[in-house]
């Protein structure tokens, strides 16, 4: 299982994705803040970090220097000495990154072999939701702007609002209160791990994108939205990096607030 | 690493998942399938093995017998015996379950620990392809007919063809082309994975789905969708279970053939 005080002194994480939006690489950012790890947050921390981002998706590549295939999109996570013959290891998709940096930072759940495979699965599921809210506002074309496909994502959010964001709301408040050890603030065992810090992601995201539909939701989700969504806020690690400048604000990313796409 | 000789007589997985239909749980058969694992199918083997299914989409539990969370939608893995207080352990998402087996059944890259996750980068696009082909008969709403969405339909699937396909094909094209040890016929390594069964049942899907827009790419891609695809129909274990009654045809699942969504 998870070795945290040992292992994490030995390595800075490189992150490696898009600078200035949240997007899939904050799932990383918050599973690293949460546990204190440093790391290196590549096209954020240096202007020319961006460099690595491109050379990342490079459509020409078929494997990078140090024998680590190309990647289909960021982020991606560089792992000094932890490759082949002691070259960087290349990670990427975003919860394959998630369940590389799970046991190694300890936030899986400790002692607990099943439940890290439980916290998997709830990543998995909440990353799941982050797609399908991509999805709401690009439904037919993701290169083409929103404008052009408005009448199609009035349809989308529709469904999206009334059918798919209780059956995942449902699912989690499910899986919060048959974990009798966590009181309603984590999703597996009595500690912050991996899957709590991917879910308040994705919820807070949507609490951005569709507020009147959430704050609707939540006297029916009241374990989720108020008792879960409060108190990871309030986690060492994550209460600094919340207020601190390093949180990036949500904009044209995956959750974009459209007044006409949330409940009327 | 993996184990595979040892742990596979220890042990009979159990699959639930829809009966009569490859979906989701087609990419873990194939998985088992290519390693000689035995395995229930619970659902396909016996009448009464819907019940498993209903019970594990129950929308008012929050946790099983055994102590494991709710499923969020199947497939679903149950392992006698490696749950908590040797119970089961109920392991759901399809990338998680191929992950948890991966190692046990010897369908990761031998000896390579890099490759192990480079594999689970595979098949967690691979996945995300099959996921983005469901969303061409259903772009707006999952719980409508195909019928109420054709016209966003058709804007989808063209979308899906003209520009999501040749991005996929491109960069498995690539990872193949980079591995050098694989001859164009395995993803990592020069042993057959969960990566290979995995990109391999995506396209085999697709071909089903998308017969002319396939043929048409074969030239463009020709590692993946000839050397590749060929080649893992004749790997052991494989070729067996595809010339089997075993072996469930495409109907109304995530691959469906609606000519008017293939390329004209």
């Amino acid at each position: 299982m998870s070795e945290p005080s040992t292992k994490r002194q030995k390595v800075t994480y490189d992150l490696i994705y898009w600078p200035g939006i949240p997007g899939r690489g904050e799932h990383i950012r918050l599973a690293l803040e949460a546990s204190g790890t440093p790391y290196n947050d590549i096209a954020n921390d240096d202007k020319d970090g961006i460099k690595a981002v491109q050379a990342l998706i490079d459509p020409n590549s078929t494997t990078d220097d140090a024998g680590n295939p190309p990647a289909f999109a960021p982020p991606a996570l560089r792992v000094p000495g932890a490759g082949r013959d002691g070259k960087p290891l290349l990670i990427t998709q975003t919860p394959n990154i998630l369940f590389y940096l799970g046991d190694k930072i300890g936030m899986v759940p400790e002692g607990d072999e099943a439940g890290k495979w439980h916290a998997n699965a709830i990543v998995l599921t909440a990353l799941d939701l982050n797609n399908e809210t991509h999805d709401t506002h690009h439904p037919v074309a993701v290169m083409k702007y929103y404008e052009d496909q408005k009448e199609e994502s009035l349809k989308k959010a529709t469904d999206f609002r009334e059918n798919r964001i209780p059956k995942f709301l449902g699912y989690f408040e499910r899986v919060l209160k048959g974990n009798t050890k966590g009181d309603g603030k984590y999703f597996v065992g009595d500690k912050i791990t991996y899957a709590d810090t991917t879910v308040w992601q994705v919820l807070d995201g949507l609490f951005f994108a569709f507020p009147k539909e959430m704050e609707a939701r939540k006297k029916e989700f009241p374990v989720t939205l108020q008792t879960f969504y409060s108190s990871i806020k309030e986690e060492k690690g994550i209460k600094e990096y919340l207020s601190s400048g390093k949180r990036l604000p949500y904009s044209q990313g995956i959750f974009r607030r459209y007044p006409e796409l949330d409940r009327q």
